[in-house]
């Protein structure tokens, strides 16, 4: 049985009834159970050969004798913290980037010509036309280099979504370098000083770790070229928040659109909250109503 | 001689010196001299042959008697208020698709991830992490229809550009239906009334004139499907700004991203400065550094 527990808040991570059914459609005789609580999914549990869950607690696998695969949709695997016993495979998501790319090229596009960081300054009686303010700072993805900093899945989707936009995109890869002729730049981590000072756009998709705490420290923030624009849909132990804060207030980069953080929510407190030309979203980037028939198509192969 | 007179409060759209230089050394033995005043162009019309210019008074023509072209890199035929002598052709810029196309991408992208609604959302000690509302309002490009409103130069580039994005991409045409097959809904203006309902996006770019004015009026407008977003790069004369104002703010629309306006600037009582979920931009969306290159390349042919 194909146990499904999905509930979310947010309501594209929750399967919606025509969601599930249309799985149960596509997996035939397999039979398929939608659990709307905790309960009702330790309940059927037992019977469980698959479960489809955003989270799962290493004491539920005393009740979990038939077993073999849990499904998540999270493409982090800071989602899930078990060991699962021999014979239980896990499995994450790797289709988020068909949505993110999309919503980083948004930001990316926006920052360029001006969308964002004058979203608001016509608003209102006092609202002005701030037709040489943005003219100054007008510029052109044509002629700019964007960096990707991580190219798994999401990151190599936004890499090949820039790429026609832009004059030069360089990927950086932490493990090896693909061998495919795609006009992508490709280096290794260990060249990211050297590009650092070469990209108008930073646009980072990093897993969280040992390996990514505060990979863009201060001394790496200061070698992005001023004016450059760095944006985080990653997770957001990348950065040093205070130094990325400290950059923007001093003017030395042209802007930031975070879509994670140190801390979520981000706190109140935040120095980010109040730095200019910084655009903060509340790790949505890969908010989409498909976010979940996305996933069933991936993972249908293996139930 | 070529004489260039194309000073401007807006930077790209004012030639630096480099940039006269690299015409000068494409066009090879023609002269071009490069005026920084009224005065000084005045001085050398009599022996103009060609003006590159962003006006032209009709009481110049008797201090001009060897000119044969005047252009400009403005797209929009409200630029030029003159009747030419026989023998004295203007010239219109049609090279703004490049620098466009890319503005209303962002802009639909935006609106669609959330960035433009939700730019604001958590600045300041008092914001939040709106992560239920962004996720309520979230959609997908792909599941989406974008009507394009003027399908010249500009118009076509941006269909071009956002066809591998969307569900279905519909084509408005004035004059004549292309007969290429390129994955885009073409359509006659007198269909519009139809094209309305079917619309998640309607993108304009017509230019001002008679045959447009108020062509969006409030019965148009009450057409569009609820939640759908209207997006302006055209002329401002398209659209009734109060019947646009009162349908954002009873919730029917699901935004507005306007760059031009009935009067420019905006006058600060316009109820579109108050509109729930509208974005203003003061009619800067072909704003670029590169904007006279794309130009001067353009019309070297003709010079």
């Amino acid at each position: 049985m194909v146990l499904v527990f999905l509930e979310s808040p947010v309501p594209p991570f929750r399967p919606t009834d025509e969601q599930v059914e249309r799985l149960r459609a596509r997996l035939g005789d397999t039979p398929v159970r939608l659990c709307r609580s905790e309960e009702e999914f330790l309940r059927h549990l037992p019977e469980a050969r698959v479960a489809l869950v955003w989270a799962f607690y290493q004491e539920w696998f005393e009740r979990a004798p038939k077993l073999r695969l849990i499904a998540t949709p999270a493409a982090g695997r800071d989602y899930f913290r078990v060991t699962p016993p021999v014979g239980v495979t896990l499995h994450y998501g790797t289709f988020h980037g068909a949505i993110m790319a999309e919503t980083a090229l948004a930001a990316v596009l926006s920052m360029v010509h001006g969308l964002l960081p004058f979203a608001e300054s016509m608003r209102g009686s006092d609202g002005g036309w701030p037709r040489t303010a943005i003219a100054h700072q007008s510029r052109r993805l044509a002629s700019d280099t964007v960096a990707v900093l991580g190219c798994g899945h999401i990151g190599s989707a936004f890499a090949s979504l820039v790429r026609p936009f832009a004059r030069r995109v360089i990927g950086i890869h932490r493990s090896r370098l693909p061998e495919t002729a795609d006009g992508i730049e490709h280096v290794l981590a260990d060249r990211l000083d050297d590009v650092l000072p070469e990209a108008d756009h930073l646009v980072c998709f990093l897993p969280s770790g040992p390996e990514t705490d505060s990979l863009l420290d201060a001394r790496r923030i200061s070698l992005l070229r001023p004016g450059a624009v760095l944006y985080n849909f990653g997770r957001g132990n990348l950065i040093d928040e205070d130094a990325l804060a400290r950059a923007l207030r001093e003017g030395r980069l042209g802007g930031a659109v975070l879509d994670v953080f140190h801390e979520e929510p981000l706190p109140p407190s935040s120095p980010l909250r109040t730095a200019p030309r910084c655009f903060l979203y509340p790790h949505s980037s890969a908010f989409s109503p498909d976010y979940l028939d996305l996933w069933f198509s991936e993972i249908i192969p293996f139930l």
